[in-house]
């Protein structure tokens, strides 16, 4: 039974909390005690026997696997079963026949899992600092795996050493053997995690990091709980920060380990194997108080803002006009002094669309009492259709001009006292605003205001596995070299965003250009840890007029406003950082005679690849 | 006119030597100077007067480049001018209009060099240690270049600080500048290295680094020369060993300055753009010394080895009899003492090939006067019809008995007492020699001798940006995971080899395997300084019997043995060791049922991929 279908989670994004049992061949019986009597959703089960060593097995013994698949159906194996790889092995040893029976039992109980048809199978922990053997085994294994995936378990350890002091020997950080694991196997998309969380948690910087990763699960231990007044199982504050965290992120909760609470009832005494097997029928499973305060977590969750919810399906839909009418509102005020509120303004809306800002200059005309001739310039002739039906809707004919025209090449009739345009992208001047308003500038008045007065884009490093995965899954150069418009959930933002390119306008300075070039320097705080960047989120944040600002940049974005997602530029091959080793950046916009693009890479630690020379990969068309 | 052609080079291996001079217009006299009066091969002049400045052009004006394309025939500009870029561009300046300029300045004069179809292109060093905005522009113009090299200067510096300081500012190593400049702009292959030489040279260790880069020419100014006894110019015994590598890379040498050196001759005092601009009729010039002092170097230049020069189109022919007759007149006098010579030993001789080591059985015999029965057992038929033939020709019939067989499936109708074979690859065990070897092993006798009765393989770091280019040129994953046989040249060895597998001949254990995993870790010495690993040189030593080795790994190599080159393993991704960091490989031989193959990858200072999972690029069928 699902923890339960909230408000605001589509029914796919219900969360599920299984538990880890151990070994026990009647499979239904397990099944049955876990799920109907615990009503845990799925079981983490070991398939083999543990006492079993390849090495010792007669020639053509059975192998000892935990029931046949025929004692349960398809869909009760691949919907309430996660296999638990034995725990013994070991195929980094020094002991080489000891190496060579993990890997042999490895593919065994993949081989056999696989048969089975369950989802996924979860993979014990490296057993030291070195996980080259291990890598390489299970490469292999999924180099011919259909659709299983394989969770390797990770404990969530980092000792927090001072940063400097990152090589000395007592210094662990298991992300890092996450990170050489998962590099050594490239990234593969059947890999994910599954992190064992202990009684004391690292910083929250470095916590964050685990949300940009493939976390498929988290495997509480019962050692974990605290104790509440009345001797229930509860989690610390900071733990449960971290759970509500991985609910956001679709990461199952996986409860693991023996009771340790005696709460205030006979089952408390049931057997270590959490059922009683003495042949009495069961009463309470004895890890259900574990899983009951996990659901009670999840129940008291915020539900999820109405923003999150609807934002889909209105990309195309712009929602900033309020910000615009103050802004218009504001510089009609400056312009026209109130003993000449009876002066007529001309106002230009440079790509009207269906007329938003039309509106809205008309709603700051009306609430500042001001007069506006307005010319609405459009080049979409299925927009102007609109324009026109609403125009006459509204009985605007005396007061808006429809000019159905580009404005780089619009003839106009008279100058403008205010420009007013919405022709940002997610990073700013990704979609031609700086070519298009150089364009309509002309025929603005040299004291003229244009509205957005300036606009700045915004980078920040990510960790972004999926991400990178889906980019990368597309096997060319072209992919890795484009930015997408994405909906960025399971990341982790390393630093907080830096400027990147401004633009200002009107601007009338001699040799004018809209290339631009930056050089940034990222410090990743040095309690994360080391970090992978997969690329780089993108924002804009731009000045309306004076202090009425529209933007996404996320530290001063404008609140309820969803008509631009972030925008992620990839990274061919993803950088590891070091704590204290700073990360710089090179971006440039290029402009060539028929299209605009950006080039970027990475010169420190290490330098990558120019990504997007000459544009080769992604651009826009002039 | 060449530095002369030398016994042992061939015609295409000519030394050339050019020199530097400065902007002048008049490009048939300067050619006529440079190569009549001076003898030098070539010129390195700058294309564009070194005061234009695109900022300061008047509009439609035309542009200052030297001489026009009609001046000089299209082969005297492709064979004696290389196109020297004008050194005061910057585009890492802080300053905007510099770098604007700079930027318009470098493509102009790329695009003429283009059109005079020069071959290559020195770029001016960069200026500062950051280089990225220089590399994506160099970058750009790589993209759409047709044949033209562009060669970056740099200059051969590195203060040899202790190792463990080379975070400190006052730390400089121009390899560092060029290995970013060249990640930046992803190895291209149009892209090599102009190296200027100074009056001090760096350690040994970090000289040896460049071999193993694209270094197209070496830059010698006037000033690193020292004055000999008769005041001609000399260079130190530290340049003379340098330049001589150059010759042996056929890296061109490029004589650059003014006249240091007060030769007693009236022509010491020529003006200093090297030839008198007086009028009058120039006599010698200034440089000549220098040209004749490098020529002087070339032509005391060790003539090439024999073996060098023959190993060409031998790589079929057994050459390792000599090593193999010892060995077996070795085991012959251990196996049957004096006082029975007269017994008869049963050798067979698996892989008899066109019959050399039937042949060197023999002459072990004669030499040992013991008496001998060969089996040879060879499965090529048309090796079969050799052998026959050699057998008659020599009147072997009573002694060798031809076995027409692969020998893992041979019913041999009586036990051997030694067993010979050469089945060794490049990398030792790469031939399947281990799996044959288990097959024959059978109809050995238990305390028989096999010769050879082990071999190793070993591994070494190496910096080969040649053979990276030529394996990444494929642009596919396959080459990128294919060991290559290759006669190795231009590369550095960054360390000593170490072995990787053993193999022993026979070997009777229990649960005999030939899968095989090892992991190892090299040190760089700390004076090379940072170093780029693009893969790994294999060789192979093989004990034949006792102390009688036969082998390719450099330090023990069988002198004048050339049936084997080394193999190359290629990194996907190069990495770059920063001195102090190990580096850490493992290699495993895998086994299947069908075909055994390698896999590998580095697991610090970074993991890579692992390569050739489950053989899916490079394998041996069985």
């Amino acid at each position: 039974m699902p923890l339960g279908e909230k408000a605001g989670f589509e029914k796919s994004q219900s969360r599920y909390c299984g538990v880890e049992t151990e070994f026990n061949d009647d499979f239904p019986q397990l099944l049955n005690f876990n799920l109907s009597t615990g009503s845990f959703d799925f079981v983490v089960a070991p398939l083999m026997n543990p006492t079993y060593r390849p090495s010792l097995l007669e020639k053509d013994g059975v192998l000892p696997f935990a029931a046949s698949d025929l004692v349960l159906s398809p869909s009760q194996w691949s919907s309430h079963v996660v296999g638990k790889i034995s725990s013994w092995i070991d195929l980094d040893s020094e002991d080489e026949a000891l190496r060579m029976d993990s890997e042999t039992t490895l593919k065994q109980e993949i081989a056999w899992a696989n048969h089975l048809s369950v989802q996924a199978c979860i993979l014990p922990p490296p057993k030291g600092a070195s996980c080259a053997n291990y890598a390489r085994c299970v490469n292999q294994i999924l180099q011919g795996l259909n659709n299983m995936q394989l969770w390797l378990r990770i404990p969530l350890v980092k000792t927090d050493d001072d940063a400097m002091d990152a090589s000395s020997t007592s210094f662990i950080d298991s992300w890092e053997l996450w990170n050489s694991f998962r590099l050594l196997c490239e990234h593969h998309g059947q890999l994910s995690i599954a992190l064992d969380i202990l009684s004391s948690l690292p910083s929250v910087n470095s916590l964050g990091r685990w949300f940009g990763e493939t976390v498929a699960a988290a495997i509480i231990n019962t050692d974990s709980f605290l104790t509440n007044g009345r001797g229930y199982p509860c989690l610390s504050k900071r733990h449960q920060k971290l759970i509500t965290g991985f609910f956001n992120h679709s990461i199952q909760i996986v409860i693991s380990g023996k009771p340790a609470h005696s709460i205030p009832r006979p089952s408390s005494d049931l057997a270590a194997n959490n059922f009683d097997n003495n042949g009495e029928s069961p009463q309470r499973h004895s890890l259900r108080p574990y899983l009951d305060y996990v659901g009670f977590l999840f129940q008291r969750m915020d539900p999820l803002p109405e923003q999150e919810r609807f934002e889909l399906g209105y990309r195309d839909f712009l929602q900033s006009p309020l910000q615009y009418q103050r802004a218009i509102s504001k510089a009609l005020l400056d312009r026209v002094p109130d003993d000449k509120a009876s002066a007529t303004t001309v106002l230009m809306v440079v790509g009207a669309g269906r007329g938003p800002l039309v509106r809205a200059s008309l709603q700051a005309a009306e609430e500042t009492g001001r007069k506006l001739k307005i010319y609405a310039v459009e080049k979409n002739p299925n927009a102007v259709v609109t324009l026109h039906s609403l125009v006459k809707l509204e009985g605007w004919e005396d007061i808006v001009t429809i000019i159905s025209c580009d404005m780089r090449f619009w003839d106009a009739p008279e100058e403008a006292d205010i420009l007013v345009s919405e022709l940002l992208g997610s990073f700013g001047d990704n979609e031609l605003s700086p070519e298009c308003l150089d364009g309509a500038q002309r025929f603005l008045k040299q004291d003229g205001i244009s509205i957005p007065s300036s606009y700045t884009s915004f980078i920040q490093p990510l960790t972004a596995a999926k991400l990178y995965n889906d980019v990368k899954s597309h096997k060319d150069l072209v992919h890795f070299e484009t930015a997408y418009v994405v909906k960025m959930h399971n990341i982790a933002r390393l630093t907080p965003s830096q400027p990147v390119f401004t633009f200002t306008h009107p601007d009338y300075s001699n040799k004018k250009s809209n290339q631009r070039y930056k050089r940034l320097q990222f410090e990743i705080p040095s309690d994360t840890g080391s970090a992978m960047v997969h690329g780089f989120a993108g924002y804009f944040d731009a000045e309306l007029y004076k202090d009425v600002h529209l933007g996404i940049e996320p530290s001063m974005a404008t609140p309820n406003m969803f008509s631009w997602f972030a925008i992620f530029f990839p990274l061919r091959t993803p950088v590891c950082v070091k704590p204290g080793s700073p990360l710089e950046v090179h971006f440039w916009r290029c402009c060539g005679s028929s299209k605009v693009w950006y080039e970027w890479c990475v010169a420190s630690p290490n330098s990558s690849a120019i990504h997007n020379s000459n544009g080769r990969s992604y651009w826009v068309g002039l």
